[in-house]
């Protein structure tokens, strides 16, 4: 098998963005930025695929979490870069043992997540096939050239991580407790994401996706520095490396300048600080992210790949 | 199974559009329109997918031009709404079967084709599964206010459509010579798209995937009107009900004023009026197409079932 870091970088060198497109950045963050000739806004665009058998095995979720699941991946895409979703398109392939109740209640998911959040279901496409696979694209904007992205961590920056790590690692293991729920039931940070970028006015971001260790470092490439942090806040239970590596918690993760005022609270939501953004160390060959003074590498939950979410070479 | 028509209209009532969205269009057109704030131009989006086993089966098609065409339907959505594209958004289920010889053949094709379209591939997702899934997202544009819609057809205007008719069905019957390749690879009519907005005025258009009888009856329920044609345009050697019911020829049907000066051809292309709009027939029960002045059903080639391309109850 191809193996996934492959195609994303076959894909890169591959797809470059030709002079005059629209497109301001492709694949390397978690959306694409789309400038539409005359607009106040740029749009943001993401795509995630969930794949029974990979993201989730029959009978793991019920069908409306599954839903929620799934219109959620995006929606935490379009947080992490400070954006508002406006509408998503969503490509079901449904398996036989998908009955009719089953279904419904699955699309009933998405559609009461996408009325909540503004991001009105817009089309997509249908088919059936062995397997349950959903793809599902959000479109959104932000205010012309305001995005957070990947790229704009500067050393002297403070890193912040919301709210508490490891409870989705720490649910699939254990299958119970307010862990499990969390697994079940993640939520995308849209309000915070806003909030960084008007109000904090971060100098990056990425939505935990894929662990800590695995995020901040694809940050600290995307950006071109290192960073060094202390132990992240836990969620209760977890352990140590669940909070470390453990994949989606869709927290948000950002930095900010060294002097902006970051609340201990947004809302209900914890805004810890876990460390300092410093300079590239030219030996760390790809490892850009120190734990106490050691390397930690990007051992991330790396189940699927996304293509925005690529490590750059 | 719940069955895709009624998906689709439970979508279509659950998904209803809030007042004040910029989404203009949603459920029910070959691409839904999204109007950026203060823009010049609106944007067109449309998701297609291909699932093994369902629309291909593996080694039916070499990859290049399996990729090719998993892009194409999406740019023939956009070409049948006179759109321009501007990027595009892959996400992909690898099996295990797909090794990386195969998968990066597969990739070229898409981004050959994204870069001969200026559909730059601008992100998407990945991941492992038992079966060759592909869903591609396009984003377009038309100038504000000008897409060509389903719902604009009027009783007295011609219809008109490009190209033979049943040359995909054929190939897929033989697997063998010119209608064989015209399976393989079918072309996206994006010039001609741009052409019947910008040039013919175009008052309705819809792209020919699942087969003339089946995609005029959506044309026509989605304009509340009615159609009489005689025998279209058959591809060489297709039979008359490959002509009138078979999919993926990916040409484009379309209708235009009564006086319109309509070319027989558009560059190689030809351009053949098959009939004429009429008043939608209050008896008909849905069936609004008459093919010699006898009903003709709508027995399209209904593997799959776009959300887009939904017929209204």
């Amino acid at each position: 098998l191809r193996d996934e870091r492959s195609i994303v970088e076959r894909l890169r060198r591959s797809a470059s963005i030709p002079a005059g497109s629209a497109i301001i950045l492709g694949i390397g963050d978690d959306c694409a930025i789309y400038r539409p000739r005359g607009s106040a806004d740029d749009m943001l665009f993401t795509s995630d695929l969930i794949v029974e058998g990979v993201h989730f095995l029959r009978g793991s979720h019920k069908p409306a979490d599954l839903g929620r699941k799934a219109l959620t991946r995006s929606l935490s895409d379009i947080a992490a870069m400070g954006g508002t979703p406006r509408f998503c398109q969503m490509a079901l392939c449904v398996p036989p043992w998908a009955g009719a109740r089953w279904v419904d209640a699955f699309l009933d998911g998405i559609v009461q997540l996408a009325a909540a959040t503004g991001a009105v279901l817009a089309g997509g496409d249908l088919s059936q096939g062995d397997k349950l696979v959903c793809d599902v694209t959000v479109g959104g904007t932000v205010p012309r050239g305001t995005a957070l992205r990947r790229d704009g961590a500067r050393p002297g920056n403070h890193i912040y991580t919301s709210g508490w790590l490891g409870g989705s690692a720490l649910g699939l293991e254990t299958g119970r407790g307010r862990a499990w729920k969390r697994h079940l039931k993640p939520e995308a940070r849209l309000a915070l994401g806003e909030f960084l970028r008007k109000e904090l006015r971060a100098t990056s971001a990425i939505d935990l996706s894929d662990g800590l260790s695995q995020d901040l470092n694809r940050l600290c490439l995307a950006s071109g520095v290192g960073a060094e942090i202390t132990e992240p806040p836990a969620f209760a239970g977890a352990t140590r490396e669940q909070a470390l590596h453990g994949g989606e918690d869709y927290e948000l993760l950002f930095t900010v300048r060294r002097h902006a005022k970051v609340p201990a609270y947004f809302r209900e939501l914890p805004l810890t600080r876990i460390g300092s953004i410093v300079n590239h160390d030219p030996g760390s060959s790809g490892a850009e992210v120190r734990l106490n003074g050691r390397l930690l590498p990007p051992n991330g939950y790396v189940r699927f790949f996304t293509i925005s979410g690529a490590p750059m070479p």
